[in-house]
Parts: C-alpha cells; structure tokens; sequence
C-alpha cells in the first residue's frame, strides 16, 4: 500500500498493531470515548509517600510485559529514566515497553537492557545517541514507534497508549503528589508532557528530590491523580534542560535565513495586531525572533500569544509587553523555567492541549504563523527531522507536524546544504511533516513557497525575498554538493512513524551493513 | 433491610438504580474506571460560536430522555437553568433528567416543567421554595437523588451520572471555550462544579453574557473540553450568590455558640502551627471565624489552608497572612470573587478534588476541623440539613458529609432550639451526615462530645467548656419546647439521600396531607 505522500507501507508490520496509512492532515476522525484510569479511594489516614523507588515498583505492581512513562523535560539532564530502567533490571522484571515523551543522548545507557530483554518497546518522539545507532541497525525486534507531542498525547487519551505505570520525575512536591516544577535542587518550568500521563496513567508514580510540607500549591500535577510518592537525592540536573540550544547566533548564513524569513513573516498578511506565533530553539529560530521583535516595535503590531517550546527571547517580548501571553509545554532555558513560576502571563499547558489532534480545540489550531527547522526538505515540501544523511534516526518528531496542520503559515528556515549534505532533495529519508501543511522554507540562496499557497505567492512578490521555486533550490543545492548515494536498507522495520493522527506517514528501516 | 444508622431501606425503589446501603464511611470501594467523554477532533478553522440557545440545543442533538447538567455557583442569581428548560420545553423536548450541582428558590419556576413532563428526574444537592414542596407532597414519580458536592463529583467521574449535555453559565469566556469567573457584567468566582461537568459531559456548552478575544486566560474550563458557546444578554446576578449568607452577627445566643466552638477549637489538640480547617457561611460559623483570628494572633499560630466555601473572614485571615493558602470550590460573596482572581494564594478547585472520596485523595482528606450547622441532630449524632420540622426539603447535602468524613474533627454549631422546634432530638427527620463521622456539637446551652471520641473529652475537660451529655442537652431542649409530634407521610419515596460513597443513607418520603 502507498500511503498519499508516496511511501510504501506493508500491509503487516510485526510487533505493530492494525496498518493505518496516512492521507490527509485531517482525515481520520477519533472514534469512541477518551481513556480513563482505574478508579480508587485514597481515605483521610492513608500515606502515600515511599522510601524507594523499588518499594514503589514493587506496591504499583510492575510486572512483566506492562508499559511505564516518563517526562523529558530534563532533557539531557533526566537521571529518572535510567535510574527506574536500573533498577526493574535488577528486580530482574523483563519485557517491559517504555514510553516516553522523548529521549535523549543521555538515555544511551539503555542499549544493554534493549540487548538483554528488559525493554522490549519504545515508544517516543525521538532517541539519540548509541541507542538510536543501535535501533537503525536493527537491535530491536518490535519497531519503535515514532509520535509527534500532539500524537503521543492523543494516543494517551485515546487509550492506544495504555501506561501502567508513569514514573515522573519533579523537582518539587508534597506528601499528596501536588507537583510543580520549580525546587530547592532543580527547575524544569512546565511539565506539560508529564501532566498528561498523570492524567491518564492507572498509577502514577511522584519521585522528587524536594518534597516539601502540604500544600504544594500552585501544582502542575495534583493529589487526586497521584498514587504514590518517592524522595530520592537527586532527579536530574537542569543545565541538560538548556544543552545547544537557545545560543545566540552570529553565523552570517542563519542571520542570513532569519531576515528572510522575518521578511515573509511582515509581509505574509499574518503579520498584524493580535497575531501568534511559534519559534523554535535553533539558531535561525532565535534569530528570526530577534528580526521580529524589532519589527514589532517599529510597527507598533504586539502578539495575542507566543507558543512552545518558550525560550529566553519569547520571555523577554512577553516582559516588554510586545506578547500578552506565552503558552508553554516545554521550557527551554533557565530564565524561561523562572519565568512560568512568577510570571502570572506565562501558562503552563499540557502536550494535549498544545497540539492532540482529537480533543475539542489544541493551540496549534490557532497559531498564525509557526517557524520550523529540517534535516531534509524534498521538492513536494515533506520535511525529514528525524533520520540523519546516513539513515541513522538522530532526532526526534517534537511538535513539528503538529504545528506545521495547526498554524496558518509554516515556515521551515534551514541552509541549503550542511557540509556535504543537501537540504534540499528530491527524496526525504523519512518524512515527519507531510508537505501539503508546509508552506514556505527559506534558506540563505532563496525563499520557496508551496504551490498550493498561491495567495502567499502573490503577497510576497515584490518584497525583496529571492523567492525560487523549490525544484531550483534543490538544484542549487545539486550543484554544490552533488546528489548523495541513496542509502541502503534491509527490509526489517526498525521504527514506524506515526502521522499525529496516529496513521502511517513513514516507515524507517535497518541500515544495511557494509 | 436497615443501613447502619438504624433506616429501613426498600429493597427496590422505582426510578431508582440498584440498592445499596449505607455501612461505615469509607466501607464502599469503587470499582472500574474513571468516566470518559466521546473523543472529538475540531479542526483549525472550525468554528464554536453558535447565535443562541436554540441553535446550541439543536446542534448539540439534544432528545427526549437525555440528563443535562448546571453549575449553581450563582446561587439564587442564576438565570441559566430557567432559561435553558424554558427553552427546551418551547422546543418540544420532555423527559428530561436534570443534575444540576445544587438548586435554590429562583429554581422553584421548574415546577411547571415538573408537572408537564419536561423534566422527569432531578439529582440535585438540596432544592428549596415551591418546587421543593411540591417534590415532598409527592409531585414527581421517580425520586429526586440528593448527593452531597463530593458525592456528585463522584456519582459523575464513575460514570453513575452520565452528562449527556452540561450547560454552564460562565462570567467571561472566549470564541474557543476558555471559561473564567469574572467578566464584565457579572462575577461567581470559582467555578469548581462547573469544572467537573466539563471534564465528563459528552457536550458542553458555555453560556456568558461576555465573549472576549481569544485567548482567555488563565481560564477554569478549558477550550480542549468546550463544544460550543454562546453569547447572550446577560447570564445572572450576582448579588446572588451572597443572598442572606455572611452576614455579621450580632445575635448573642449566636456569639455565645461561636464562643464555645472557638474554645473547643484551641483545646482540641488540632489547633497549632500549620492546621487547617474550614468553615460555614452561617452567623455562628462566620463569628467562629473571627474569635479564632483573635485567637490566631495572640497565640501566633497561623493556618496552613482553609477549604471552601471561601467567605470574605477568610480572605481577610488569608491577607493578613494568618491563613497561607485558600483553596475554593465555591465562592460565597463577592469580596471573596474579586480575591480568587487576583490573590496567587486563593486557588480554584474542582469539587472532585475537594470532595470526592472515589479519587487519588481529595481536600477533605486532609482538613483538620470543619464547623458545620444542622437543622437536626439526634442522640447518635447524626445530623439532617435537608428536610425541616414539617418534613419538606428545605435544605441541601452540601458537602456536610464530606467535610465531617475527611476532617480529623468535625463541629457542629446549632442553637438548641429554634422557635418552637428542637434541634437535639432523639431522632433526625433525615439523615445527611452519619453520627460516627460528627464529633462534636456546640449549642448556646452546652457542648456534647460524641463518646467515641474520649481523646477530646479528655482534652477538653478543664477549660471553661460546659460539657454534657448529647441526651442531657437533648432533654433540655424537650423540656423548653416539649417534643414534637412524628411526621406522618406515606410509603412514596419522594427523594434518595445518597452517603457521598453511592450507599444509601436516608429515605424522604412523601408528607401525607391532612
């Protein structure tokens, strides 16, 4: 079967439940009733407060074959997922599926319980390091499961992730579970991706390293959706939440890219009193930001809302009164951390709320203009942020299909080439964001809008953007670089890759070997 | 068969579900899992303001048979619930189920619809005025269920009330759903029933008379949870919600009462650094309030939290800094409106976290001392608010049960007699709130201790506190006013009183007419 973006998908793929395939960005309706957990009485005198978190693993009842969560707002700082995974391999339970709202480089040390039987499934927006390089070259038999936030929160409430166990790392809370993300030892800002599965979890599982006196308020997490509650000496390190991103850049080719794409930003039309807008953590993201705040100011236009993934500069704009609200699911620096605990104008929300497909009105519904990055880019606009040139998965979906159907105006800002690599190709490794939602990519040789937005076009003719046609980039990108040799795969499935929607947009197969 | 507090239940009651009885309060487990709404995908351009609420009725596919729910939060101010089944029963629609969180006197206009068929079932906290009277003398065939707030909370997270529609009158609210409790024409404050409805109902609907820009937040009742809204004229009164409650009082038998119960307070061995307590909106429980403020201060000891039923003395404690946080389910005067959406420290809460002993652990689980009133209490302690010495429903459930079950001690604040009838009997016309749950009973006239509770009699021996037996202020109250003649009714169930767990506790039966 060919699913509408001209991928191949089988019609069986073992260890995968029933094949749906991709077609539209709106396509599939949710069907039935969202998931919900187990009901239970906590009376006046009962305590939920554990020594260990092996007495926690053994009174939540984690047994063979169950499915355990985890947050990733540590980022490379999270000690949780390693020292839980550590510790069910020594009670010597197997079989066990991980789902986490993402992995990082830091998680690498998980390889030898992938090798040995402990984890048998991974679901996640994405996986780094030694672990990715082993799951491209087949270590595992069931295929990883690749989910956009949005998706991952609506498989959650759908009930397609069914979690036993969520085991959620918090730098503050109380005897009850009331949780937030600001302690004596670590700060992590929202904790928008965990909120969910302490939602939806049948038990859900509090381990801080500050546990403070009743009542932590104002919570993230609360008491009526905690079962069990674990002090440990130390949950992460929150330098890992800032590690690479946020730098302020001053490579002349991504200040290049963000004036253009501040450019078509001003004269897209979405440009105007009350918009919003969503910025990543990449160079040219951060930069674009800065090209936009000076605009702001010059053409008195303030923002109704940034969304995120905040950072330092959004926070800033939000300080000068240029945005009104920010709109958080994951902070990205430390400034920004502090920031959503005193700032009363900067929100935490949750993965669902910021981007589920399948609940009655997400965020990303009502972004105006949303700027992306890319590995890859092909002629029909799909965008790969997840496989590497070599075919090794090195990154991870985030919210980028997810904001790219959301918002009114994609914008993808990548160079044109990466040492000997194109950006702009024929083919995409793997395609994340299918290009019928992307509108624009802008890099430092031209400006290519989508076909489809014929109304973009027009606006941004005469506007001092070298607007090319996306077929041109791609042979600019050609000539520089020259066309690499396709990689080659086996055909054992190592990762599927879920649309948000939860149909299949791409498959990710084992390298093959020289 | 006899529950536990000595009442012979039918083994069926028509129009009621299966029987269960009430045994000891934390007895019942629930069982299963937690309710779910109907998943729903909105797309980003998809619209939900609709121009009224004949469209909202229609589009909403509202039919005969269906259970529709309603917040009370503006108390005798509320306009939503007429308006909505005025509007029904223009359109046709009968045999409706209403499970409003409370109704009051203005409510009393149903009756009509009661009598034509519109409405066949009520579940309700407590209904008052004509319609309450009529409901007593028999009016509807299947019996009205009183819950108390933690037991409707509960009665919709397990599924046993199912909201087909929730319909929810909100003081401002945006385009996409985000409700809040104070707009430009009116202000309720917290809007913690409202909040569960709109977590379990299949549809919701906002009605305000304030439809702002998007986004509006912060926001109690999200946008991910918001089918539809509406804008209309004007959504209540305000003034309302402070309808004869909070008053100051000057009455002497009042203050005396408020005396005692603060003195039973400060000896209890409850009252140091870090307690919590919550209390009424009553004369006696106001006063109470304030002697403890005195109290408070003198001896510097401050207060952790008090729950609620928020009143402006508790503001006031909490601006002083000798109460740290307000946690606020309902809001009962204006005052204390305007302090919930300004004050960091006076935070919402659904009446589920409140209230519901089916959760992960509520707010009642971890209150010290409740004050609370009572139109009755009988020698066994047990307390009835619901139904008046003629026997009609006059009262509500409230979360009288709740609070008496989750404190460490709970006070009751009653004068002795009222007119010609006695408030200390040997049996209650209906129970709401089991004896084994009451601790203690202040009256202008002495103090009871419930016998099972021998650590505070030993505690409070000694300190100025006219301590008797519960028989003896019994007795005095018989020998002022003698004791009244029984009841008569009739073997019709008018109403099923609910213990907050589902069992059943009481029975009211309709009042046989002369």
């Amino acid at each position: 079967m060919k699913n509408s973006v001209g991928r191949e998908i089988p019609e069986n793929i073992i260890g995968y439940k029933e094949i749906s395939i991709y077609n539209k960005p709106f396509d599939k309706e949710p069907v039935g009733r969202k998931a919900a957990p187990l009901l239970k009485q906590i009376k006046p005198k009962d305590n939920k407060v554990l020594k260990s978190i092996e007495e926690v693993i053994k009174k939540a009842g984690l047994k063979d074959g169950m499915t355990i969560s985890f947050h990733h707002h540590f980022r490379n700082g999270d000690y949780i997922i390693n020292m839980v995974i550590d510790k069910i391999a020594q009670m010597g339970i197997k079989n066990i599926t991980i789902a986490p709202s993402s992995l990082t480089t830091i998680h690498e040390s998980l390889l030898k319980y992938v090798k040995n039987g402990v984890i048998t499934r991974i679901y996640t927006s994405g996986v780094r390091g030694k672990l990715a390089e082993a799951i491209s070259n087949g270590v595992m038999e069931n295929p990883v499961i690749i989910r956009s936030h949005g998706g991952r929160a609506r498989a959650i409430e759908s009930g397609e992730i069914k979690i036993d166990i969520a085991f959620l790392g918090v730098p503050r809370c109380d005897e009850y579970g009331n949780a937030s993300g600001k302690g004596e030892k670590t700060i992590c800002g929202s904790l928008g991706y965990a909120k969910v599965d302490a939602k939806y979890a049948d038990t859900v599982v509090i381990i801080t390293d500050d546990l403070v006196d009743y009542p932590n308020f104002p919570a993230s997490i609360k008491q009526t959706e905690v079962d069990y509650v674990v002090k440990i000496d130390s949950i992460g390190d929150s330098k890992g939440i800032a590690s690479g991103a946020t730098r302020y850049t001053k490579n002349p080719k991504e200040l290049l890219i963000a004036q253009y794409a501040n450019k078509v930003i001003v004269n897209s039309g979405y440009f105007k009193e009350g918009f919003s807008f969503q910025t990543g953590s990449g160079g040219s993201s951060l930069a674009v930001t800065r090209f936009l705040k000076e605009e702001m100011k010059r053409k008195k236009v303030k923002a109704k809302f940034a969304l995120g993934g905040i950072t330092k500069p959004m926070v800033e704009l939000n300080q000068e009164g240029l945005i009104e609200h920010l709109f958080d699911t994951q902070t990205f620096d430390i400034d920004s951390c502090e920031s959503i605990i005193k700032n009363s104008n900067h929100h935490e929300i949750d993965a669902s709320m910021y981007a589920n497909p399948h609940n009655k009105g997400n965020f990303v519904n009502k972004l105006d203009i949303v700027i992306l990055s890319a590995l890859e880019i092909d002629t029909n606009f799909n965008v790969n942020v997840i496989t590497g040139s070599d075919g090794v998965i090195r990154g991870a979906s985030g919210g980028h299909s997810d904001t790219a159907a959301g918002s009114k105006m994609s914008i993808i800002v990548a160079p044109l080439v990466r040492g000997r690599i194109p950006t702009v190709v024929d083919r995409v490794n793997t395609i994340i964001t299918p290009g019928e939602t992307v509108d624009v990519l802008v890099t430092e040789r031209g400006v290519a809008i989508n076909p489809r937005r014929t109304d973009l076009i027009e606006r941004l003719k005469g506007k001092g953007i070298p607007i090319l046609t996306i077929e041109e980039l791609k042979n600019m990108a050609a000539d520089i670089v020259g066309t690499p040799e396709p990689i080659e795969y086996t055909d054992k499935v190592v990762a599927v890759v879920e649309y948000r929607d939860g149909s299949i947009i791409d498959i990710i197969y084992q390298i093959k070997q020289d």
